[in-house]
Formats: C-alpha cells, structure tokens, sequence
C-alpha cells in the first residue's frame, strides 16, 4: 500500500470512528479485537443495507425470510463438517503469548501458506522461524489446529451440552427445509434467506472490518431440481460487460449470458445469482469498476462443490472476497439427512409413467408367522428393505433394535412390476453468501472523496440516498427570533414521516454545518432563516451539485 | 388453564409450526429445548415488528439506532454486575440427570420462592423433597448458583480471553455513551436504541415463547439531566384510561398524565415511555384490554432504580411481563466510570456562573522546582489532585507510577475564588426494554380467532395489515387457459414492489385456498378467473369481512 493510500485510509477510518458509523467495540474497557459497533450514524447504515437486501431477494417472488437461533447444538454442526473440518493452524509466541495464525506468518516465505499442510507449515515455520507481529521475538510453539468456532454449553448440571455460535447462518436453512418444502407446497425451485450474526473466532484479527470476530452475514440457500431444465432470463443484463477472472486465471470482460453460453460458467443459476448480485451492490454504491467475479479453482473449492464464483470488491485493502456464490450439489441436505435419519427430499413426477422391474425379498406368511407371532410385521418390513442379493440365514435387525434371525424357509422372492409416477430426490442447493460488513466498509471506501479546500481536504460521503443514515439536516441560521422554533418543527415532522431520519443541528457557522452534514454523506440540508420567519420558504442544499434552492417549507414533507 | 383454553393454546401452536410461522429450531436433530426458529411465513413478522419498533423510536427526533456485538468481553459484564448477580438457583435430579430450577420446582409449596436465599430454598428443597418433572423421581444434589449467561472464550491458545454472549443488549448503549454524547453535540435528552439477540442460559426453559434461551430483544436507553425539568406533552393520551396496578397492589384506571399528577408514576419520562409503550403495542395489535402496566414493588426493583414498570400482556400463559421500563438512575454510566477511569459525563451550564471557594494543596515552585526537577511538574498535578485535608510528608504517587517523598517545605496552601459557568455531571437514564418474542407471542394470541363452521373449527390469524407476513395471496381458478400465466404475472408484479409480499396458490378449491391465507392471516386474496382472461378484471376479497369485490388488475400495483 502507498503512502498515500495507507493515510486516506487511516482519515476515512478515523472519519468513520469521530462520526459514530463504524467504531471499534467496548473501546472504554479498552477494545476487544475483531469486535466493532456500528455506531449513532452507522446503525441505520447497516439497517438499510439489510433491508435493502431482503427486499432484493424476496422480490423475486419465491424465496422468503427466515430466522434461526444463532446458538447451534453440537449435533447440527457435526452433520455440516464444521466440528471436523472448520479451522485454521495457529501458534503461541513463547515470548508475549500472543497467538498467530501459521499461514499468516509465513505469507512472505511461500505463495500459498494457506493450501499447505500442517506438516509442511510446521517444517516451514521451523526453517524460516518468523518474527511475532506483537513483540518481534522468534520463538514459537508447536502449531496446532484451533476450531474457529466459538464452543458454548447450553443448560447447566449435568444436563449441560455443547454448542457453538453459528459460523453461518446457512445450517438453519437446511434444518428447516421439511418447514420451506411445506410453505412452498413441494414446487421447486425456492429459497430461503436469513440475515443475521455469523461468528468465527479467528486466532489474530485485522484489517478492521475485514475479517471480524463477529459479523453481519445474509444467505440465501435456493434449492433446485437437478434434473429440469433451470430457464432465467438474463436480457435485463445483455449489455453489461462484468468483469471475470476464470478458473484458469484469464481475465475476461463478458456478459452473463456469454459466459453462460461459453459455460465458463457451469450453471445458469448461478450465473443468475452472479448477475443479482451485481445488481445488489451497484445499487447500494459499489462502483462497478472496482468489482470482479473471480472463480475457484478446483483445489479451492470445496470438494463437493460443483462451481464457485468470489464477487470481489477493490478497496483500500486491495480485493477483498464480498460474496461467495456457490453450487453445493446435494451435499449439506444429503449430510443432513445422514445424520439424523430423517427425510429431506423433493418429490419429482415423470412427464410419463415409468414401468419398474421389482425384485425383492419378502416373507412367506405361512411358515414367518407362527414362526415370529407378534413381530411377524416388523419383520416383514425389514426383510422388504433388505438389497436383494441378501443370502439367508442372517440376523436381521428391528426398527425397535432387536434382532431375529430369519432363514431361508422363512422368506420367498417378490417379483412383479410396478408403474410409478415419480420420485423422491434430494433437492441441489446454489448458495449466494454476502459479507455485509465487507460490503458496507466497500460502500463507504468508494463513497469516500477528498478534495483540497484552500489548505484543507474536504470529503464528501457520496452515498446513495437510499441508504444514506440520515436523510436530511435542519440548521437554525440562529437559534432566536423563532428560527429555531420552525427548524425544530420541521426536523420533528421529518422524523415522523416513515422512513426518514433528521438531524437538527445548530452549532457553528452554515458553512461548518454542511461540512458536517457532507462529512457522514447528508443528502439534502435545510436552513430556516430570517426569510423563513417571513414567508414560511427555506433554503435546501444538494450535497452532490452543491445547488441552493428556496422552496415552500410545505414542499419537504 | 381450563381444557378449553389449554387445547385452544394446542391448537395455535400446532397451527404456528405446520404453517411455519414459530416452530421448534433444529428439529430434525431432536430440537433443542428454548431454541425456536421463525419460518417461512414468521420471518417476515418478526422483521416488520423489529422495524416497526426502530420506527416507532426514531420518529421522535433524538433517538438513534446502533448496533453492537453480542459477544462481550469479561470486563464489561464484571462491570456491569452480571458477572456477579446475574444467576439463578439449580439443582440436578441424580436420577435422570436433567437440571431444574430450584424455586420452580418448590412453587406449589412456597408463596414468592424466588425470593428465598439459598439455605433457605436448601430447607425447603429438602423437607419438601418435590418430584423430578423429567422423571418422577425425588432425588437432588445439592442447591448450586449457576450464571445464566453463555460463556465462551475469544481468541485461542495463550492469548484467550474470557467472554460472554450479552444478556441484554442495554450494554452496548452504555459502553458506546461517549459517540452518542458526541453524535448529539452534548445535547440532553438523547437516546440510543438496539435490535437484536440476548442470551439467557436458562436452566430449564418452559412456556414456548416466553422463556428463551435466545430471544429477539429491543431497548432504549434514554440520558437525562436530572436536574432539568422535562416536558412531555401528554394531551395525545388525555382520553385513554389505561389499566395500572401500583406498587401497593392497587388497581387503577386513570391517564397517564394523572398518574404522573398524583405522583403514583414516579418520573414524567417514565410516564412518557408507558405512553409510547401503549402506542406501539396497540398498533401491532396487542388488545388494550389485555394490557396492564405493573409497577414493581420496592424488594423487586434493582436497589438503584427509582421506579420501574411493567407491561404484561394477558394470554395463553395468563399475565406475561412483556416490556419493563426503569428509571436506572445514574447507576449504569457510573458502574463503567468505576471500572473503567473513564469519564461518562454530560455537561451541564449553569443558568448563572456560580462563584466557589478554593483551597488546595499546591507545590511552592522556589523550594520544589530545584528538589525535583524534570519531575517537578508531575509533583505538582499530583499534589493538587490531592484532598485539601491532607498532610505531608508523604509519598505521593505520580502519573507515571514512580513515587517521591513530598515534604512540608515543597507545598503551600492555593486559597482563591473562581467563576465557574457549568459542570459535568453522570446522567440518569431510563430504559424501555421488549422482549420482541413474547410480544410477537402475544400478537399471535390475540389475532387467534377460532369459529365453527359446520363441524370443524375455523381460524382466521386477524393481524394488523402493516405487520401481516404476507401482503397478497394470489389464486389463479384454474391452472390453464392463460389464468395461471396472468396469476403469476400478478404475483411477480406484486413482490417485485418495494415492501409487499405475496404467496401464489394454485392448490385445491378457492375455499380452501381463502381457508389457507386466513390461517395465516393474509389480507387481500385475489382470484384470476376465466373472466379476468377477457376483460383484465380480478376478485380481490378482504380477509375479515370476506367482501369480494370485482377490480380492474391493474388497480392491485
């Protein structure tokens, strides 16, 4: 990063912290890492982000909001792959015991520390045997695997179990599939979104909004048939060149429908999500110059994954990964349903109805029922599932556990045909996940402008007004003559109005006022003077032309 | 609770989980007990009351919302007094190992079991010796204190800290006091509101919705100088007899400005908050008639707070505290000035400058400055922040921690008079706080209307249009002829506008089709028939008068 860079940087942070949008937490009990507020300005910030984004996507007209716990029984996050497999390789600074995160050690030493394993990093971190960031001493302990996940006990005594905070709000989504399969009738495709808290507990946070503690996460999981034809249509995107980077590392500026045709990208739905997700973060302020769509590599992805694309965003910390659009094939139902025995599926009805050979074991009522008596039925039943190349004797297990040994007299071959009108299959699942804070830090970093005004810099928060956190600021030329009296009417019926947020402010010069306003992105100032008293006009001010207009004070509401 | 209301409660929430408005979260796991998900149609309830409340707030012109993490470190808490006190009795069945409440289980034997210490809860446990509700059994260890809150560890290896997840979102506005004294210029009154989740380890979880172990809370924190007189105009409430039942147990019907008159509400604020309270409640829905305000009675009440009220809410679990509003005094901002040294103050001007006397100790520079040198200006901050009591020699300690040995020949009396025009001081605050699930709870409850139509009980759920999940369902007659096609274009045209939400329902006769968007409570359905083919013409009928009228579509957009 250049020195200029590095110190517009360090103004626009301190700007967001002076002005309570974007501040580091509890910074009274001296700070805790990765953890910040969104302040007296940045709370409605976020807000209208996330509802922007909800409203996005439940637009579309098959895919609804839900809410599920943030803290998570063991069990779920066992069946997910994230007890076994969400970690990071970390070690302890003999020296001042603070710990670091292996790969991030050794970054300057190999070009890809985090593909390495632990053996490697290990041999690595041994030759190398870098300084700690925090007390510049060489002195390491053994690197170990952390869980990122932050453990909890849920109840207490003896009854107490293990939980975590959720890593992602996604798992809710496909825990509650049974209830989304019912709200949409069994009709394919459909989604459902949730925004929320997502936590990690990385073992050495940085880079301020970028990598948190604690974030503010929205998914959407959108279950599709693997086997019917997906048609989107991508004309509303048919002139816009994105920028690609491919699996391959070719840069490639093309259209959505392009790339789909040319099957860069490998399904249309996520094409689809790759073109929302444009849409979405143009319109809340991502400049579209500074955005890419990067795929995975197939060393990258995750195995089960069939294609991944990565919305990056430029930034004062280079690109920086947004949103991950994902195809995860069947694999988090299929764990699921795995895990707990029960059924997640999606029933799919042929077009004709299909003729099947069935070829099974079942049993001879005559010698099975005196032989079994009461349990003659549940045995009949656990024959019937058998594979049919089962060989006689064997222990047959009960759905109440016990089990019977059933011999040869005791069963016969059932064959006959059976014409059957669909099928029962596990639902494929194409995941856009987005960063919200990432996205907000983006949104601030491009809306972010510095110019000189004589020997200062003046910065402007050009955002866009619908998401800007304050509507509009009322300014009293001075606080008598009833000046402040109708400056304070007008900033209370503002306020009143749904959706709209004033600031009343009165101190300093107009000139300082709207620097203030400018400085967190005001999009229209209002100034009851002398003039207002008289005849009920006031002056508003446009924070992008810099425009004065006198109108009606009714005209504001 | 009767049979009747107790299979009415059965019924609602049977209703509640098949139509994926509350369920239980993580069911195919086996679910987890105090841990409940809003689905596919409660999602959207839950987000429009959270907005509805932001809005309710921020409408009053110097209330704002931020947004803090729900990990919190250690300090924060030990500050705040929850690592302490915030704690229940338990105790663990020996036989079926589950863990129970101690005061829960001795209720049918004890008037306010709650209020017992713990020896005395011990005896009682003891000669009472009460069944298991797990398994019958009469066997428990002995009574233990158990911290209700969450804890989990932030950070890995050496470097790991202790942390909790919130109880309460109130801290965050606490710890983030400075950036709101700064975002209002020093001007009180001020608030700061927060949506989002609070933790609660309860030890055995009960009642649905009522007692959760994470729950979707909302609070304000409201600064005030205690010394200004504050004006609230009550004159909106001047008509409406609310139910209030003070802290002798009387019950009264009165206004609130009477209340505050006759002084049974203690602050004009509080009364204030209890008004708006009322306001919001009544537009989501909550029946006046099953609202009261309760205030606390003295041994209730936190040893700081001046008057505190509660809203319940009657319903399927009887009267249900649902909100509670405090006078907390100065007690919160100075807890984190004593833990922290930092200063959590607000200005006060006086009307007029006052003159005060003062006589303290300060260094005699002739005599000190040679004996102490470079240190002799810390010599000297340090002498003067000593009492004017004080006599030497003595060790005084310096800013930097060194001590020097301060003799009577390097000090002398500083005897003056000074003007002083103002003086900082530790506001009081006043806090709403709503737990959003039992309100939403209650919401449910009261919309709940069951009738009989020939022999099956109908329902319709007769929510408020603005807090409805679901704006529009719409029902194409037949799926054919082109119905289907202009249904599906009615509903992506619906969903596509900012703000509604719409289901489509192609399933089973339209009296089934209204039977399912009454259940859960949609407003409007509309009908495509073969007529709407010809003439663009549709039926919309309204839920709760079941009016059918005959509009031109576009009309519906």
């Amino acid at each position: 990063m250049s020195d200029t860079e590095n110190s517009r940087l360090e103004r626009l942070s301190g700007m967001l912290k002076r002005r309570g949008i974007i501040l580091p937490a509890f910074e009274i009990h001296g700070g805790a890492k990765g953890l910040y507020d969104f302040g007296p300005v940045g709370g409605r910030l976020r807000n209208r982000v996330n509802q922007f984004w909800i409203e996005h996507w439940t637009s579309l007209g098959n895919i609804t909001e839900i809410s599920c716990p943030t803290i998570t029984p063991y069990e779920v996050l066992e069946a997910s792959g994230h007890v076994g497999e969400f970690s990071d390789f970390m070690t302890d600074c003999n020296s001042c015991n603070e710990a670091s995160r292996a790969d991030t050690l050794l970054e300057d030493s190999h070009p890809n520390p985090d593909n390495l394993s632990k053996s490697d990093l290990q041999d690595l971190l041994t030759s190398i045997n870098p300084k700690c960031p925090s007390c510049g001493n060489s002195d390491w302990t053994e690197i170990s695997a952390q869980n990122l996940m932050f453990s909890t006990t849920i109840g207490g005594g003896k009854s107490g179990r293990q939980g975590f905070m959720r890593p992602e709000t996604a798992q809710g989504m496909f825990t509650s599939y049974p209830a989304l399969y019912r709200h949409y009738r069994g009709r394919l495709p459909f989604g459902a979104i949730q925004v929320g808290k997502g936590y990690r507990n990385e073992i050495s946070p940085r880079q301020g909004m970028i990598r948190l503690r604690e974030f503010n996460m929205a998914e959407l999981e959108y279950f599709i048939d693997s086997e019917s034809k997906t048609i989107h249509d991508f004309s509303k995107w048919s002139s816009i060149n994105m920028n690609l980077i491919s699996d391959d590392g070719n840069e490639i500026s093309t259209t959505i429908g392009d790339a789909i045709n040319s099957e860069i990208i490998r399904h249309p739905t996520v094409g689809f999500f790759m073109a929302q997700t444009y849409d979405f973060l143009i319109n809340v302020g991502i400049n579209p110059e500074k955005l890419r769509f990067r795929q995975h590599e197939s060393d990258e992805m995750a195995h089960y994954a069939m294609d991944c694309w990565d919305a990056e965003i430029f930034g004062s910390y280079g690109w920086v990964e947004c949103v991950g659009i994902a195809h995860r094939g069947c694999y988090d139902l299929e764990a699921h349903e795995k895990a707990t025995g029960k059924t997640l599926r999606a029933r799919r009805e042929f077009n004709e109805p299909k003729t099947v050979e069935i070829d099974e074991w079942t049993i001879d009522g005559s010698v099975a029922g005196p032989a079994f008596r009461a349990l003659a039925g549940e045995v009949k039943k656990a024959v019937e599932l058998l594979p049919s190349n089962t060989s006689f004797p064997m222990d047959v297990k009960l759905e109440s556990g016990q089990s019977v040994l059933v011999e040869p007299h005791h069963v016969k071959r059932n064959q006959r045909t059976e014409v059957i009108s669909g099928e029962w299959f596990i639902p494929h699942v194409v995941e856009p996940a987005f960063g919200i804070d990432r996205i907000i830090w983006h949104i601030l970093d491009h809306a972010y402008d510095e110019s000189s005004k004589g020997d200062e810099i003046y910065t402007v928060l050009k955002l866009i007004k619908t998401i800007a956190p304050v509507d509009f600021s009322v300014f009293p030329l001075f606080e008598k003559d009833g000046m402040d009296i109708i400056a304070g009417q007008i900033h209370s019926r503002l306020c009143s109005k749904a959706g709209v947020v004033s600031i009343y402010d009165s101190s300093g010069s107009i000139g300082r006022r709207y620097a203030r306003a400018d400085e967190i992105g005001v999009p229209i100032c209002i100034t009851v003077d002398h003039q207002t008293v008289e005849d009920n006009t006031v002056t508003i001010r446009d924070r992008d032309t810099g425009e004065q207009q006198r109108v009606p004070m009714e005209s504001l509401f």
